[in-house]
């Protein structure tokens, strides 16, 4: 294989190596993600992002995205502000639609750099979080220490949000993983401990399905400030702020939300080819 | 600043941020080294080590190397193959000289691309480990589990070996640290567990002074061979298995002791000069 150009970039540290395989095809077999991915004998990150050929008329380019385990995934905000912002510059225009396998996204950005992509419709029913039966998602049966009364919210993934008087204060790490696998949720859910400190600001901190506490959570920042709002806790538009940064969230009439935040390039880079070839040993 | 090129590299896993400062001087301030070092929003190593002119005439270059931190530190010999493995291809030679704060390095390549280092004398009197009184170095009056009966090796930095019947069977995330901080060690030490598997192979599990278990530590691997060797447990080249892959050590007859490894290039970069300016913010 031949030397292989790569950006790594981050939205509030959660990170990207981002390949461009518009011109000529890249293929990542999963060993090879693995391998790119580690981050003392390759080059690091969360994800792989191998932007590709829109798909479709109304999109700009297709995003296709890869766990750092090798395994597929359908959408990320952090990583198509990312790809926004690198199609923004290259075409010298201030929005871009980007095809992913969870659907069309459309990004903007503002005069201050920052990226705002429409992350879709939220989503109330119990049904569509999906929770296991009928509940009024408003109020959840849950109570875990600090963590009652939540609110359920569907961002394409499901969340499980609760309001504290003291997000600092609750035990994440005790909490989240029970609260994830409560058999409320059959596809198990995030969760978010929130404070809201005015009705344009909370305070979030996340336990991320599968992962565990994160630096930073686009959709939960999302359903965070959909609950709150919900609730009568906050106006429509709500700064987040996780222990990554911040992000700021649109709710907009339109049952859409958009969210608004950095999209920082740490660096350009070439891949040795024998990266590649040599799969994910360390 | 301008756009600063640079080599990701790593031997065994230890990793390393390279930039050249020899035609143009670079000054790297703490707070630019903690952000270089950063693994989600830098470009993440362990070390960063700038390449800058030679200070005596012997030597064809000198390293200076900074902790991620950005505290400055003497020598690395994981960092010196790999700056030795630059040096050589640029000139097409098979030895170099590289100047560090701890002296002066001969470093050679042999056919198969992998790299050695003079890692300098061995040092086995109790004043020169140091230790805090006069012992045997050859059974040290240590005994923590199935640690007991320990050899001192000063390899540059303080060493404690002790042979075991099974080295994945020690608990060194127990017994380490307290060994660290053993009194008998006035600036602590590092811990390693060695089985001695043949007369010319070891497997090696290190607890590293400062940092904990680590995949590789060279200085370790050193101090295994030459303790075992005073031992009479094995001849004078020995190839010790680290859980980061493996490195062969010789012991020489003038007393140094010559570690041989590889040296590899993950990718070359360029740095976005807002990464320096941003410092170690997350």
């Amino acid at each position: 294989m031949n030397l292989l150009a790569f950006r790594k970039m981050h939205g509030l540290g959660n990170d990207f190596v981002v390949l461009d395989g518009r011109a000529d095809a890249i293929a990542v077999a999963p060993a090879a993600v693995r391998a790119i991915a580690n981050r003392r004998t390759g080059v690091g990150c969360d994800q792989l992002v191998v932007i590709e050929p829109a798909v479709v008329p109304a999109a700009d380019a297709f995003m296709r995205i890869y766990n750092a385990d090798g395994g597929e995934v359908g959408a990320c905000g952090n990583a198509t502000r990312c790809v926004a912002r690198l199609l923004m510059e290259e075409r010298g225009c201030d929005s871009v639609a980007i095809a992913t396998a969870a659907g069309i996204l459309a990004c903007r950005r503002d005069t201050g750099g920052r990226v705002s992509v429409d992350m879709g419709p939220l989503r109330y029913a119990w049904e569509e979080i999906p929770l296991a039966h009928a509940v009024d998602t408003l109020h959840l049966p849950i109570a875990d220490g600090p963590l009652v009364d939540g609110v359920a919210v569907s961002v394409g993934n499901p969340h499980a949000v609760f309001f504290v008087a003291d997000a600092e204060a609750v035990p994440l790490a005790d909490c989240g993983p029970r609260v994830e696998i409560n058999p409320l949720f059959p596809q198990r859910t995030n969760v978010e401990a929130v404070q809201v400190l005015d009705r344009a600001t909370v305070r979030m901190r996340v336990w991320e399905r599968g992962s565990g506490i994160t630096q930073a959570c686009g959709t939960g920042a999302c359903a965070a400030a959909a609950a709150a709002h919900r609730l009568g806790l906050v106006d429509a538009q709500v700064r987040v702020i996780l222990d990554g940064g911040e992000l700021l969230i649109e709710l907009l009439t339109d049952g859409h939300v958009l969210m608004t935040g950095p999209a920082t390039l740490a660096f350009s880079g070439v891949l040795d080819p024998t990266l590649l070839a040599n799969g994910s040993r360390r």
